[in-house]
């Protein structure tokens, strides 16, 4: 294999297929990235068996070939070289020399043929979506992934289409994320996700507003084309919960809120709550105002936000970390938070649109 | 104790005294600041037992007092309330009761008088030098200092007054970085100041070039003035090794080279050198030339920079982290780099002053 080719453009390939490469593996070859030189041209591949990248490059080529090389060696060297043209060649004996004006290295690599491929699926009925989009939905719903192994379905996000939207959510047991937005297609499709897939992924989006991204299904896998670059990840076997039971619009007590004030609010009152030993914060929803408090060994906070209310006075409690994680995730300057009781959970909606919704159980308050 | 005071004004003191806040204590009381009110005003004190740092803070005092309070939970607390005023009160059970626009904490503190304050020394004959000079000097030397707590005193850096110059030396038993300044007294000063400490203080030291700081030794003790702030800190027992010996003028190879240049040809090279096989990276300097080359169990470097040669040549290898280290630390276009032999240490110097010296013993070559 011989090529040359620009530093910035394989450090861009490195940076986006070594999001596939796994940290903490006893399989060598799981370490390393293939370059490949083919008819289609010079390609960078990572994979540690769960998510999968290939990424174009471009080079020019001189010999077709292919090695795995140990992607922390290869990624630090070339992102040290100068800004300028990288020789690449692979030798017989699969030793790598990497040229760039006056540097020179030589590094053992690995037959290609040890390296385990991603399981590239077949590219028919895809689903067409803006990247930022996309990177927005996952921004919105990503925390409220499960982190308990023994519940792995909701260790991953849900996409669903259906109906002309796409749906992501995530849900914990304790808190549910839901975001949706407009698709051209109406498909039913609903797919889980691994979250470190839909976090990796994230990184990778393009924020340009113009910039799409197509998806591809089958039965165990889902393909993110995004032009330049492709992403395979296997899916999560299982039934994801019915979500769409536990949101109700039903209400006995609605306020609308600043949400940059009562996040605050929340975030100061809960700094003398222990997050390890799940020390509520609690809100006495009255006439106009909503007082935010917490009483623990370490002492007492006492805030106050002012709200138009609707409905029932109503005292709840909360763990503030789940209602603080919506909150952070929102951008609007007011918000709707929906209650029907202080054992139900709390809706939080945006004011005019039905984009996102957050649902977040109480604690049982001690009386 | 009742005061009210601006924000900024309090989380500046407390970012300063916090440095002196032990994280690891079996002592509750060390995790805590004092805040007192006296005739002198409003000040926060931070002490750890090594470092002590008392710090004013602009206020308006109501009733005298003091207590002392977790630094962690106060500084979280206030941190996060707005910019506006704020208003502190001490009650007689050490209930401190702070309140800010709709935001109201009550935290217990504990009495003052268990706080161990900071041993403020005399303030006579003190040293006056400025603070972006001060900061300079150990940001240039205190990557030397050792980590090797067999040797107590090399933990520490070298203050050492004489001739009308400070001299700032640290040194581990494999470099020795030497920065020197003029300063407007001729006494003679020699203490050693834990590295902690000339951590701590290198971060209060303020950039802007009319800060002014002055140092006070007594025999156990260096207090270091800043105005608004003093830090005070005990000093290490022993006598420093004697680093002048080292330093020698005379040469056999001399080279002027571009410091970038052979920096990142050094650090490259070091790509593919282990640490912690502590795997050398050789230097080969011939007419015109540097040659820097590496040969390890992963593969080989070779680079090469320009330079300019008087004398002979010479093979020598290093730790590389010790010639990066210091090319670091080092501003100038161009450095010297004097040899006199492959088992002599290389002295790396700037091209017209002596302003900075650094010397680095060079590993044995295994031929």
């Amino acid at each position: 294999m011989i090529l040359t080719c620009m530093k910035n453009n394989l450090i861009e390939g490195i940076n986006i297929t070594s999001k596939a490469i796994s940290n903490r593996t006893t399989m060598p070859i799981l370490e390393c990235l293939l370059l490949e030189c083919n008819v289609d041209g010079f390609v960078l591949m990572g994979n540690d068996l769960e998510i999968g990248i290939i990424s174009k490059v471009n080079a020019n080529i001189k010999r077709n070939g292919q090695i795995a090389i140990d992607a922390k060696v290869f990624s630090e060297i070339i992102r040290k070289l100068p800004d300028k043209e990288i020789y690449i060649e692979v030798d017989d004996r699969n030793m790598v020399i990497i040229k760039c004006d006056m540097s020179e290295y030589k590094i053992m690599g690995q037959s290609g043929d040890e390296f385990s491929r991603p399981n590239v699926i077949d590219k028919n009925d895809g689903y067409i979506i803006f990247q930022s989009e996309l990177k927005d939905m996952i921004r919105r719903t990503i925390f409220s992934v499960s982190v308990d192994e023994s519940k792995p379905t909701l260790m991953g996000e849900l996409i669903e289409i259906k109906d002309g939207f796409i749906n992501i959510v995530a849900l914990d047991g304790y808190r549910v994320s839901y975001r949706k937005s407009m698709i051209g297609q109406n498909d039913y499709i609903k797919v889980i996700i691994p979250s470190k897939t839909m976090n990796e992924i994230s990184k990778i989006l393009s924020s340009d507003l113009e910039a799409i991204i197509t998806l591809y299904v089958d039965n165990n896998h889902i393909l993110f084309d995004l032009g330049e670059s492709i992403v395979v990840s296997r899916l999560l076997e299982g039934e994801f919960y019915s979500y769409n039971q536990i949101f109700s619009n039903n209400y006995n007590t609605k306020i609308k809120v600043n949400k940059t004030e009562i996040l605050l609010g929340i975030e100061r009152a809960s700094l003398i709550s222990s997050v390890a030993k799940k020390e509520p914060v609690k809100l006495s929803i009255e006439e106009n105002k909503i007082i935010i408090t917490s009483n623990t060994s370490l002492g007492t906070a006492h805030e106050e936000v002012i709200t138009e209310k609707e409905g029932e006075d109503l005292k709840i409690a909360f763990n503030p970390k789940y209602i603080i994680d919506a909150l952070k995730a929102i951008d609007d300057e007011y918000v709707n938070l929906l209650f029907t009781s202080p054992l139900s959970p709390c809706m939080i909606n945006p004011i005019e649109s039905d984009e996102y919704k957050y649902l977040v159980l109480p604690l049982r308050l001690n009386v």
